[in-house]
């Protein structure tokens, strides 16, 4: 007999599954460690690497290539616009997250989605970062993600999937970040 | 009279003042909306481009070669990892955030900074993301940043500087996300 894998999606839903049903009979696998390496070159100019991880288990120590990012800022924000900045890189991870999320989910419910793209924007008024007036927060004061999708399911059916998204949690409800200073 | 640029970190300072002094005059320059506009490639792999942005009162129509970046997921978690997975994607942009934060508001207070190296770790509980425990959150738990800085700065000056970061704004206090769904 010749089988197939049941891939929707681009997703591999017999794994899927199988992840699912191993974290239910062991829920430490589902224990997740990401990292990253951060260095400054200068002014807001920097390079990031990503290499290892913790997952399922056991270290990952290395992948293929492994990645290196940068970071700077456009120029009349005093950078020289080698690379995105640190807010343009969110609206990167949160359209990232939230199209794999619904990919997934809607792949493990037996949803086709044929096509998705976003356009995300997001909104910010300098009097916070530049020290001006503490009532403005530094960050973005919202951001908004506009979806085309192309799948039969419905618009309540594509809102559920999106709530899946790691980084719309992480934005969206307070994620506790601990800063140390080592010698 | 030959004139130096008053370079400190790899900031100009005197254009950091001069945009400070701008945005006082006219508040209205404050105001900046960045952009991205992701496209699905298949299951959790997808491509961002960054172009243009909205800032200082004017539309910048285009960067000199726009960015695109990946995202895509690590093999244990059905990706074919060919880039940084969106959880990476949010280190990338915290660590550099920091970073910049750090090298411009030392810059404005006379602070000199030869050095920064950062490592971020983001932890995880899969339950929440695959939906087997509503009690557990989809993103991370918790992110710690261990800071290497080379300065005279004190632990309570550099800690000072870091606060000043929108990425971390955006992460530590909820961020509003609004989602549309297009024909």
């Amino acid at each position: 007999m010749i089988t197939t894998a049941n891939i929707k999606n681009g997703v591999n839903v017999d794994q899927l599954v199988g992840t699912i049903n191993a974290v239910q009979e062991n829920p430490s696998l589902a224990n997740f460690e990401f990292r990253a390496k951060n260095n400054w070159i200068d002014g807001g100019h920097c390079v990031t690497s990503i290499k290892d991880y913790y997952g399922v288990g056991e270290e990952h120590p290395s992948r293929e290539g492994d990645f290196t990012l940068e970071a700077d800022h456009v120029e009349v924000l005093l950078g020289k616009d080698q690379a995105p900045n640190p807010a343009e890189i969110v609206l990167h991870a949160l359209g990232s997250c939230l199209t794999g999320a619904m990919a997934y989910h809607a792949a493990a419910n037996g949803i086709e989605i044929e096509g998705m793209e976003s356009r995300l924007t997001g909104d910010v008024d300098l009097h916070g970062f530049l020290g001006l007036d503490p009532e403005v927060r530094k960050g973005f004061n919202g951001i908004n993600v506009k979806f085309k999708v192309k799948s039969d399911a419905s618009e309540d059916q594509l809102r559920a999937l999106s709530q899946f998204s790691p980084v719309f949690d992480m934005l969206t409800k307070p994620t506790p970040v601990t800063i140390e200073f080592e010698k």
